[in-house]
This record gives C-alpha cells, sequence and structure tokens, in this order.
C-alpha cells in the first residue's frame, strides 16, 4: 500500500518534474514491436537497414508506455490519481534508437475543479520526452483526474 | 518480405476498416501494466476492486498499442507506410476490462500530397476501438506518412 503524498491541490500551473534517464535496448524494442508493432523498423535490425528510418527505431507507442512507467515510478504512484480521459495532442518528432537514454519532464498547464464532484479535480500537464542529446522525442499535452486533499466547499 | 499492397493513393476519404475483435486476458492486462504502467488498478485485482473502477482495467497505452497491433495485421503491414507524426486527439471513453474483446474500426479522413517530397503524401484517418457491446472504448485522430505508389508530377 502507498501513501498519498500528492493530490490534486499539489499540481499547481508551473509544477515540474524530471525523471532519470531509462536507456532501451534493442531487444526491448523488439519485444514490444512483437507484440504490439510488428512494423519490421522496429522487429527487425537488418530489414531496419533499408527503410527511411536506417536502422531500428522504437514503436512510438512504446515511447508514450516508457514515459507512463517513467511518471508512475516518479510521481505518479504517491498521487491520488484515478486515471485520465485523453490527450490534447501526441507528437513523435524523433525516433528513439537502441542505447538512447530517454527521461520525461511533467510541467503542470493548468489545474481545474470538477463541476460535477467536489472531491475530484483535473490536472493538465506538457509531458515531454527528451533523449541523451537533450532532444524531444516526443510531447504529449493531456489530462488526468486526481481525488482533492480537501474537497470543495 | 511482405509486398506492399496499399499505397498513399489508396487511402481516399472514407475508406474503412474492421478488423477481427482480440479478447484480452487479466494475465495479459497485468503484464503490460507491471512494466509499463503499475498502478495499481492495471496491476492488482484485489486493489482494484476498491478503486473507482470497482476492478482490474487494462492501461490506456496497452488499449492503444493492441489498435497498433490489430491495425498492422489487418492492413498496416502491407502498405508503404514509413511512419505517424502523431495524433492530433486521443481519448480513452471507458475502461476495457478483462475478457473484453475489442476491435478496431479505421477511417480515412483526409488524404493530403506532400509539398516538400512528390515522392510521399500522408493520410488522416480517425480509429476507433470498440468493445464486445459496440461501445467505443477509446478514439484517436492522427496521421500516417505513406510513400505513393506513383510520384507526384
Amino acid at each position: 500500500m502507498t501513501t498519498i503524498k500528492y493530490y490534486w491541490e499539489d499540481f499547481t500551473p508551473g509544477w515540474e518534474y524530471e525523471s532519470p534517464p531509462r536507456t532501451l535496448s534493442a531487444r526491448q524494442i523488439t519485444a514490444f514491436a512483437r507484440e504490439y508493432d510488428p512494423q519490421s523498423y522496429h522487429t527487425d535490425e537488418e530489414a531496419a537497414k533499408s527503410s527511411p528510418f536506417g536502422g531500428l527505431i522504437a514503436s512510438g507507442w512504446q515511447t508514450c508506455s516508457i514515459a507512463m512507467r517513467l511518471m508512475c515510478d516518479g510521481y505518479l504512484l504517491q498521487t491520488s490519481c484515478i486515471g485520465s480521459p485523453g490527450l490534447d495532442e501526441l507528437r513523435w518528432f524523433r525516433p528513439v534508437r537502441p542505447g538512447d537514454a530517454v527521461r520525461l519532464h511533467t510541467t503542470v498547464l493548468e489545474q481545474t475543479r470538477s463541476l460535477k464532484d467536489a472531491s475530484r479535480g483535473s490536472v493538465k500537464f506538457r509531458w515531454d520526452v527528451l533523449n541523451q542529446k537533450d532532444e524531444v522525442v516526443c510531447s504529449m499535452t493531456g489530462r488526468q483526474y486526481y481525488v482533492r486533499r480537501t474537497p470543495a466547499q
């Protein structure tokens, strides 16, 4: 049982978090892709060489999933988060290649009270995934729902 | 080596595809979540019972990843697809629970020539993921890049 440290109230605009880096191996890239995204530039190092990417790259869904894991490990499991309605924008700017070390940078954009439920609120975030060259490889904006520490009066 | 059957030219507005259903087990849900999204309502059947979802649900990233796999198996591996710049919108409307059978419905919204490269174009899609009750559990709009069968003149 994890203790909740952060509630809706704590995610004020400008709140930031940066995760440690996580290095992705060719084996991890192909394992994910064989199950979920078996395009040859994600599954086959040889075939990938003749693709427009010139070599193996991670599925964009794996990049998002790793961002989620970095978020969980960094702070989300210590929060009152109760899900997400989705994203307003998701961009894959650059490929993630074997050996790349990616990290998550979270910024709070907006904090919104729930009009329907005094015990909850939503938070709009920007999530950037950066590589070891500080290039943004993926960027998302979206919302998550959080329980409030103190219900609205 | 897969033969390319569909090029950019084939994805005219209104083109549709519907995949066969794929059933998700509790084991598959928790396996994905332990690696990528270890929130307790994704990893722990007991803990999930006292969550707002009342039971185990799949990570939204797994729903997207399964949609990608259904797309690959259904048509994408037979196309000239060379990646995606991202999504304009992603919504998770309903939870996906153990035993749910989800399927992908693809619709082409727009077909756009590349101004930079006569050999390529982009296609804007709507992708809906439906469950066995025909409820939309997840919906996305976004673009993919495709090589043209015949370069623009």
